[in-house]
């Protein structure tokens, strides 16, 4: 405690209070938010490894880092993490990268460009053997002798991969591919890794063979030789600063006639024989399964990352007091969560949080049963279980593509929100809202644009209603589409507005009517679906609500602790009606409730805040995220929001240094000459008179 | 241009096709955004000299520059623009300002919080000796002498200035105020200046007298000596890195006791006697009307540097294809620009910025007669105009909340919207977008945050229904309120959506309505404000869309060139339309419109989007913000997005050294020995038997 002439305001003592009263018990909804006890208990030992590992852990002193110190800090700890790679089981290490991905952003993504997207690609597109070679014996997956990047975008196509321009011709003289960077706009652009890490690059390129075009495929393209040396005719260059992640090197590359071995090619689908003849296997697109597993990564990082900054939000509007007087009798000004204003802001959020942890942890699994499913009926060369494998992954794109772009939207809106929540402190780089914002921005740009995910998974909805239009059935997570009919317009949400099912059939209604109508604009337009773009990504949104809702109310439905449920079940009513409040000019518009509902609607989010908001503490104590992986100022488990940011900024910007190293360009300013002197005195009256301009 | 096998891209080629189709004078067009044509001529004229300023001009260098970089440049500026402000008139350097804003807001920042905040503090609450002596004779005008702070907010209150808790305690024995800093909380924080540069304070403190508190004064309080040292008793720090506007030295600031003479106190209307007596005329209030210029410059700012990211956003999409084929003729793909869900994301913005313009510029002038007229009746002592002028500027204060709030915010999500339309590219710090959303952020919260002004305005607002329905009648710009009816509650927009008259009176209607109902609710309940704020937020943005569309319909009404007319035109009513869109819930709601009619409404925003999409060059060409000053690898004028790009990315990251400084580190683990060997093979099962572990 600081010398203080009064006392001083006490923040902790507000938090305390409201950690005493909560309701239930953490550590059994944390095993909820965790998807299970096993689950739970491994997240808990990992972050006692990673905050007291010398390398890996975090403090506030890297929001002062430069972009080069970050660069370097970055580099060490992925070195640190080989280390425990080598150790892990790959569920552990798996679990170990997702917390590392919140804490870290940027160590999260240098890792998985090679972990993630260079090895899926090679496991998605390379033969068993390719696949052992490349990952397994020459070390991909354990981050040793080679490093992979993942050559995709270029400078003029990111989300048109089907346009890329970089080639790969086959000569059938030498049998290798030469790799050709046709012109700047092929350049390979935004290459995670490519700038100074990677040593070989999944490189998507156009397959030439004898002149004719075969579409992008997949090649295995060395970029540095074992010691690090750039090989000849690769050029390779750091992109720069961006927004964030700047711990991360991404590069650009370009090619220049570079030659590879023809086996360098992947080739578990599509291959070129010694004499040049193409064979493409019809299940030539599953070579971008690549980027499922990103996608689903990120709606379960949406989940953890928004945990996070809503867990800084709140603290802080429960330890700050501004305005009206105290209702808690602690004295001193209103807690800012008192104010109906502020829950409005931040509990919908604090919901929704709590709804996407379940799809979270569901994506996971399903994508593991999806993949291995798929590769067990390669296998099999079964052509009825390949179909079915090719269907269920097929399902599983549109799902990831409306959930990736819906949640990671979300999480970034949330970020802002509590930022701004936070008042003048919010924008304090020490508070982790700056540089959570920033590093967050980019999920909804990569590994599929949100907007064009969203629009392609609004299409695939769209179709499905059209299939269910011409009397067939369409199955799986779809299915509640079977019951859309066209000519029911009625109102679905009446009478009350909290029955979790009734709220998910109002949810499934608007989906189904939205697309009918989208179908029906198709059908007037000349066929092109971007008449009905701005359609499509509101039926994606929706969608993606539904799911969420739908897979949260299940889980929901496992929980026997009363306690807990009771919880659970309030979080869902608000999630789903503040959703519904937020989206509430469709749900107007295609009359799923009235407008005499919707008031109903708001009216009741402003209920739950209140009867949610004495367990907010609780609540958000029960995400178990210690305070260096919270990494704010303003977010800390005591609450002490005050003494601990002084006294971090007195750390990190030492107040003996009281003159800044620019202070003499100040100084030289202040104390400056008057103007007549330093014009030498040439534009006195006396002397304009001298020179004539002005009359005696 | 580069070496190249085939032929690059061209988008230049796209942008000069559709700048030759203009269908209007760009120059005509500007002097509409500007204001009139001296004030076009006159940005002209600042952009020249500020491109050509060795010290003041800018480039994508900036976004490589670290923190201290940042500060030290920022100094420079500062030192440099001070030379300038020697010659300017008023008017002039005003302007000149207003651009600095936008093209470096650190600067602007830095600049304005001694000229705005300091000085006017001075100007509104000391005497006319006063501000003649500090301002003019010590030099706070001219940024000699002495540099100004504002010692307003502390780590423990922000919004709730009458609860800070700095004092000031009047000392009758030796006829000085001890200023003092009673504990943590009430350190004065986040004051821009404080760090490093300034040499005074205008410190914002409750006055005490003979342990009477008498509420929150205004005082100024020197900081640093004229050798720029620290006085005794006060302690300053640098509160480090912040989400933006790193070049800004904010500074936190401790007193403990120190002394400063009785006539430092500001003593327009609130006095201290020499016997201790304390005189506090009735106008005490406008104590805080030096946040009002901030907040007007703010709705200024939100125009212009909204303009400089639509522009590049705009020029982005223009030069940008993916996908589809390209219907211009120019080959290739399709323009971004050319898909209805691209031009449903940006051109609403682009109509709200020029919708924008003329709100800004009308607030200046009406803040200055405002300003001007109170200080005129002040001098006359006459109570009536006084009581006038007072009156103008409570109008002015809700109106700027309402503005500023609504502005800042639709600006912030400008520029995140056209982050996100620029894809990948958008979040490289090149592009600008980074920086510029990270700069803005803050004003959604600096200087009256976004919520509690938006409160504050629909509290207001609120306040003048319930005089119409007591039947009184409000006036000038809230005299739309008269016609509001209680019972009244039949659709306002019917059959044709664009008519800009009828427009107008569907937003006034809503404003009426949702100030009508939220009393309402006010009178079931105890009376407390707080249950209605989140209409009171709703109730303020709805107001500060009707103000906006109302000025930029008079003013399009004045243009007599009928081709510039009719663009405008058409942007006002795709402002109108896109905004009632995004905010079509409450219009619903309310019954304004029907459902229907929404449908309608959001097929003409369609339509508008379509027919105004040809004139975009330009439409964003009229803002004439040259290179320099939109300083983004992707928004230059000639718009050759590939070949500039690559070329400044390669001179701000050199590609000749192609192994990172810290490569060492990848190198080492890449390289490591296989971990048995590290691990001195005691884990084999050899030794293990050895050691007894397992059995044999």
């Amino acid at each position: 405690m600081s010398v203080t002439y009064t006392d001083s305001p006490n923040p902790a003592a507000s938090i305390a209070k409201e950690r005493a009263q909560t309701s239930f018990d953490i550590d059994t909804m944390n095993e909820f938010l965790e998807g299970g006890s096993n689950q739970a208990a491994l997240v808990k030992s990992l972050y006692l490894q990673f905050e007291r590992d010398p390398i890996l852990t975090t403090s506030t002193a890297v929001y002062d880092l430069t972009k080069d110190q970050k660069r370097e800090l970055t580099a060490k700890k992925i070195a640190r993490v080989a280390q425990y790679l080598e150790a892990d089981t790959p569920t552990t290490f798996a679990k170990r990268l997702h917390l590392i991905h919140t804490v870290d952003p940027q160590v999260g993504t240098r890792i998985a460009v090679n972990l993630g997207l260079f090895v899926n690609c090679i496991r998605g597109n390379g033969t068993d053997e390719q696949f052992k070679y490349w990952v397994l014996t020459q070390g991909a997956s354990q981050m040793k002798g080679i490093y992979g990047c993942f050559g995709m975008t270029e400078l003029a196509h990111g989300s048109n991969v089907a346009g890329l321009e970089t080639t790969a011709t086959f000569d059938v003289e030498t049998d290798e591919f030469v790799i050709n960077t046709p012109h700047v706009g092929a350049t390979k652009w935004w290459i995670g890794g490519a700038a100074h890490s990677s040593s070989h690059c999944a490189t998507y390129a156009r397959l030439i063979v004898k002149g004719v075009d075969h579409g992008v495929k997949t090649f295995v393209v060395p970029l540095r030789d074992a010691n690090h040396d750039l090989m000849p005719g690769v050029s390779v260059g750091d992109i720069g600063a961006k927004m964030g992640r700047d711990g991360v090197d991404n590069g650009w590359i370009q090619f220049s006639n570079v030659r590879i071995p023809h086996a360098f090619m992947l080739s578990r689908y599509d291959r070129v024989c010694r004499d040049g003849t193409v064979h493409s296997a019809p299940l030539a697109q599953l070579a971008y399964s690549a980027l499922l597993d990103g996608r689903v990564t990120m709606v379960y990082n949406s989940f953890r990352f928004g945990s996070r900054f809503i867990t800084i939000a709140l603290r802080y509007a429960v330890a700050r007091r501004q305005f009206g007087k105290s209702s808690d009798g602690l004295g001193g000004e209103e807690q800012l969560l008192n104010y109906p204003l502020h829950q409005n802001r931040l509990m919908p959020y604090l919901a929704s949080i709590y709804a996407m942890s379940a799809t979270g942890d569901k994506m996971n699994w399903y994508l593991k049963d999806i993949i291995n499913g798929l590769e067990a009926s390669v296998r099999t060369a079964d052509m009825s279980q390949i179909g079915a494998a090719i269907d269920d992954m097929k399902s599983l794109f549109v799902i990831s593509a409306s959930l990736k772009s819906t949640c990671t939207w979300l999480t970034s809106s949330l970020i802002d929100e509590c930022r701004q929540a936070c008042g003048g402190h919010g924008y304090s780089a020490y508070s982790g809202f700056g540089q959570g914002y920033s590093d967050w921005a980019v999920q909804c740009t990569w590994e599929g644009d949100n907007n064009v995910l969203a629009m392609s998974a609004g299409k695939a909805i769209v179709q499905h209603v059209q299939k269910v239009l011409k009397g067939k059935k369409v199955s799986g997570e779809f299915a509640f589409l079977n019951s859309y009919k066209a000519d029911e317009t009625s109102e679905v949400l009446k009478g009350p507005v909290g029955n979790l099912t009734t709220l998910l059939a109002t949810f499934q209604t608007l989906v189904g009517r939205l697309s009918g109508h989208a179908n029906e604009i198709l059908g007037h337009s000349s066929g092109s679906w971007e008449v009905i773009s701005v359609h499509q990504v509101n039926i994606s949104k929706i969608f993606a609500h539904t799911y969420i809702l739908s897979t949260f109310t299940k889980r929901i439905a496992e929980v026997s602790d009363f306690a807990i449920n009771i919880q659970l079940t309030q979080l869902a009513q608000l999630y789903a009606l503040s959703t519904l409040s937020q989206y509430s000019s469709l749900f107007l518009q295609y009359n799923v409730l009235a407008a005499s509902t919707l008031a109903k609607v708001q009216a009741e989010v402003g209920n739950l805040n209140a009867r949610i908001r004495p367990q907010v503490v609780g609540l958000t104590d029960s995400f178990m995220m210690p305070d260096f992986a919270i990494n704010s100022a303003l977010g800390s488990k005591a609450g002490d929001i005050y003494e601990s940011y002084f006294n971090l900024v007195k750390n990190q910007n030492d107040p003996s240094v009281t003159k800044a190293p620019y202070s003499a360009v100040l100084e030289k300013m202040l104390n400056r000459q008057d103007l007549e002197v330093r014009e030498r005195s040439e534009r006195t009256e006396q002397v304009l008179r001298i020179l004539g301009s002005t009359d005696e």
